[in-house]
């Protein structure tokens, strides 16, 4: 399955916590003209669990979904067999991640996933941010200060798209 | 002394940790145009120290001085022989304040002091948020969230002045 | 697998994070006399993660190997497929967790494992206290305060041992 | 006014936050046999505020007072005019202290006041541990682990008094 934006493209081999199975083809004509957030993480790395996901399920909680709209990746590099999908869903429940998250594709033979390879991410937690153009505008490893990450988005909110 | 923006007033009856006597005049000319954000505290207000505070020195610190200026506001509404500026002088420089603080002006028989009184703050901590037009966007009290402040002063950064 | 303390008696499938195969009988032996500390937890659990497994680490560094030994146990009662040994032994790695811990073991048809049945938990994370003699002092679900986990383990070193 | 324990002498030119006048009196008896925690501290030191007062709180509520007693020291060596007792008592208002809390004896032309010196305390915050024997047992400046303060409290509760 892939999920296009202008940039990035999102290759998942599956979308958990999404409110239906069309609903991701709903997502795609409901993103146009939004601001995009995706947090990159695994689900047994300490500082996206201490940090990320909390900043992650904030930023859904902080703005309207009409001008925003946060979206997880599973990024996987290493413990593969650590964290599959029934791992990750378990995850989604126990810390009530209020979100869809995508399963970055795994390809054979490599460690990293198609995803996170293409966006050049150097680990997790990664968060990238993305303007209402599809241009990504942030990508930032590790941890994010509130402030910035909220006057980047209120930047992107309030800018003209022409 | 009276220190204008087009809203509010600011009524102190002194300046600290101003770089030079006359900065503040020369202040009132830089402010034009740019976001202000007053920090509303006492330095016994247990809030004030373990969250307004650090907030207010995050927003000092993440944001450039040509878009956004920082100014605190000593307004003691209680416990005023405990809170006199000699203290919030010590204060100031024990928790490395990096911007002006200004001390709201008291007049007799009057709990809450005359700024304070003005803008109708319920207590401290309070965070007042003034766009590059002077008009008053904000005025939180209690804990407000970096994420939120953020965004308001990510907006109003980008907005345009006419 | 079964491990003898006078109680409880921890059934695991399984150790991991021992230096050798043969440490555990080892650790039969040195065990005697100390006090021991037993962390009960999933790895998906959030208050395991980010409150329990920092303590357990903490009082396996605060005390001398000699007077406190510090065990984890893995007892999985929800998920079963989410947290299999494979993920357990990546979670020990990620977050770097420097004593032994046991797999609580599954028995057919039993959601709870058998030592969680066995000392009547009623969640994660538990804290268990066992003093020199083998008996025990403590069972505390839920968050438990360091000056008060501190001050038992204090009290349990300095008894004189009849 | 002179607060004598086997050792330290407290020195101080008042106490606040005791029940009655007499009380101190009153406690001299009743400290015999107990431990005591002195929490050396000054209202404007972050260190103090954010990490000390807390823990002096902390144990206060977790032990009986049969077992152990605080008590709190106002030991001000720096921005002495900021520092006064009257601002000292709306702190302990404000920060809801539950125990005494004595003025460190300042003597004309010492920066250190009395007991701070003749403790030979480095700073605040510090936290002084007495046993029931009236022998100090710690003398720690800076930040204190709970586990660590906890375990020492523990041991000194259960040791046998000769």
């Amino acid at each position: 399955m892939s999920y296009l934006l202008k940039a990035p493209v999102l290759e998942v081999s599956e979308w958990i916590n999404t409110p239906a199975p069309l609903s991701l083809a709903n997502s795609l004509a409901e993103l146009k003209g939004r601001v995009v957030v995706i947090h990159a993480f695994q689900i047994l790395c300490p500082g996206c669990v201490s940090h990320g996901v909390p900043q992650a399920i904030g930023i859904h909680n902080a703005f309207p979904r009409k001008d925003v709209v946060v979206l997880g990746l599973h990024t996987v590099f290493e413990h593969h067999a650590a964290m599959q999908p029934e791992s990750l869903k378990a995850f989604i429940q126990q810390y009530r991640i209020p979100f869809p998250v995508g399963v970055d594709l795994a390809r054979r033979g490599n460690h990293i996933p198609t995803t996170m390879h293409a966006l050049n991410l150097q680990g997790t937690p990664s968060l990238i941010v993305i303007d209402r153009q599809g241009q990504m505008q942030l990508s930032h490893f590790g941890h994010a200060s509130d402030l910035l990450v909220g006057a980047l988005i209120g930047r992107l909110i309030t800018e003209d798209v022409n």
